[in-house]
């Protein structure tokens, strides 16, 4: 029997590749997928209201676990009845773990088989996550989709690191599991857990991590342990080994990526979910990505250009604004130019998934996407 | 006859006070007065786009000269079409001469009978400010008015410096006006010329400035030499006293003023039209103006505080969100809580001449005044 609170749907498979397209039901409404999430860290998509995240068709917002803890603290985002609610987003969130930060931030930690000790980057002070500790400030945090803890090692990493890690990982997932599956019905909403595979670049520790977690029965898996720093081509072979083993049924999210090539890549080997800092960081840099490829609005041939900055896309940037004033903008370093370039770029990564999923449906993904992807090449 | 377009029609005069209600008629569209103008010193309102300064209820905002010919350049800004086209905002706009900047940001400056010499603080060049140099750039700027050069004392100055300072004003605004009626009629789209009063805090200077501007028969004008560091008391007299003499049928631009009880002061002495950056220069710096008095987010005690900023304010910030999430933008200096909090502001600003101008139309100005201030004092 399907679970009522969560579930997913696959509506359509391509034919060309691995392609799925379906829909997420959560508490907080549905998502189609494949699906983009912008990333609201501090409970916030860096320069953009919850309105330009509805005007860029954002369907669901993702949270992180490490910041929200120490700003503004989980309790905070609980008393004003959650991460939705606190930052007037009416649709569905997910929360990371905060593991991969734990990983990347904190120069000085101890992993033991408890869980990990770090000091925050924020005031030095020592914090303990391990996967109980993590549920419980998932759980106050309150979004629809929560990650469980993980070891993400560095790229590149020996074959024993990687291997540690993912015994670790199987080991932690189990507790949370066994937590989450205690507490979860005494919730007054339901949050699904996503489990996390990592592996690294070795095709055998990736296909043993998916086993370990799918034999926990999760209601989602996470892709670990990518965009750390390895090539492409190693990132998109990772998820494809993933997506091979990985339970057909279920929702599969490429953590923490990617650039556009990489999402369609990421489609292209069955993920489901993405998520990435790329479209907000790059617009507040003035870098934005367009129909004809990726345009630097700092580049002094747009100062007298009256074109807008997509053709082809119907963001209120490009429906208002010339080439010539968001470079203006840009060269003067005004919050405005970051805001524009901002939500021109999370609405550029939500309707490249909405095409690439209008091209599964009608099952012509891989030929759609050379097209477009050569249309990014040969435009400016 | 009345200029067909430009013009200002008096609705209503307050009986408990000089105030007076109106309206601008501009070549984009009609302005209610008394009005507060957004400052767009570059070209944008910092942080809000057009959309947010409609929602706000602005109906025009103010360029500036002085930046605008650095940023973008006053040929870009013509070419796009002007300042309204180039910034997406269809409402009329207005620009002021620069000669505030020249004289407060300009550490070495020299001024001469022709005009004043001043090194730019964007890049070192010499810069040449004529009353004529001002006006070409105004004109290339192509808003719907726009205001002469005038030399601007800092407070304290000497009686005879601002006498010096009032009689240069006077020879560089009849050059202004000169250039001015021999080329507008040449222009596609009518710009309106206002002339500033200088006069500092010396009454008989404020009256002689008053005589030498009114005798050359402007379109409106500007009361200027004020917000220099002054005490409010002064500013207000100084406003009082220009008020008092100018053609009462001409608007009246009170020029970088103010505070909220600045405004209503202003209001009451019989200005039409101000200006300043408070309102988005103090939203960026988390305090905001309210129905219950002066706000700083960045005190703790709003951490938890699941009330709205302002329950009398209608603005997106005020109606989405808690004051515990401004409070986390605030403290996190997230991009996103600069610009929620400057809509607030502009938005208060914006009300506040709105009601401000309803009392005037039932003759109840003071009285209101009275009560409205009362409740900022005693709010919070």
């Amino acid at each position: 029997m399907q679970n009522p609170n969560f579930n997913f749907t696959i509506l359509s498979k391509d034919r060309t590749s691995a392609a799925r397209a379906g829909i997420l039901h959560t508490p907080h409404g549905d998502v189609p997928t494949p699906i983009f999430m912008p990333v609201g860290t501090l409970a916030n998509v860096k320069t953009l209201s919850p309105a330009d995240l509805s005007d860029a068709h954002a369907h669901i917002v993702l949270g992180n676990t490490y910041h929200l803890r120490q700003h503004p603290g989980v309790d905070i985002v609980s008393e004003a009845g959650g991460l939705s609610k606190f930052m007037g987003w009416a649709g569905p969130t997910l929360t990371d773990s905060g593991g991969f930060q734990v990983f990347s931030l904190s120069n000085t930690r101890k992993v033991t088989e408890e869980g990990v000790e770090f000091r925050s980057v924020y005031d030095g002070s020592l914090v303990n996550f391990t996967p109980e500790t993590v549920l419980g400030f998932e759980q106050a945090i309150g979004a629809d989709m929560i990650v469980a803890l993980d070891e993400c090692p560095p790229f590149p990493a020996e074959y024993n690191d990687v291997e540690r890690a993912v015994e670790l990982t199987a080991r932690w997932a189990d507790r949370f599991m066994k937590s989450w599956r205690q507490s979860n019905s005494e919730r007054d909403s339901y949050q699904a857990a996503f489990l996390v595979v990592q592996g690294g670049v070795y095709s055998d520790l990736r296909k043993r991590s998916v086993e370990q977690m799918a034999t926990l029965d999760p209601p989602g898996f996470c892709i670990g342990g990518v965009s750390v720093g390895e090539p492409q081509e190693e990132m998109i072979k990772a998820a494809s080994i993933c997506c091979d083993v990985l339970p057909d049924e279920k929702p599969r999210h490429l953590l923490g990526v990617g650039t556009p090539h990489d999402i369609l890549a990421g489609i292209e080997a069955g993920v489901d979910m993405f998520d990435c800092v790329m479209p907000t960081r790059n617009g507040r840099n003035c870098q934005v990505f367009t129909s004809q490829g990726v345009v630097n609005l700092r580049n002094s041939r747009w100062s007298r250009d009256q074109n807008s900055l997509d053709e082809q896309c119907t963001c209120y940037t490009c429906r208002t604004f010339s080439l010539s004033y968001l470079h203006h903008l840009a060269v003067t370093g005004e919050i405005l130019g970051m805001r524009l370039l901002s939500l021109h770029n999370i609405t550029f990564y939500l309707s490249l998934v909405k095409a690439a999923r209008c091209a599964i449906l009608s099952s012509n993904y891989n030929s759609w996407r050379r097209k477009i992807e050569l249309d990014w090449e040969t435009g400016t």
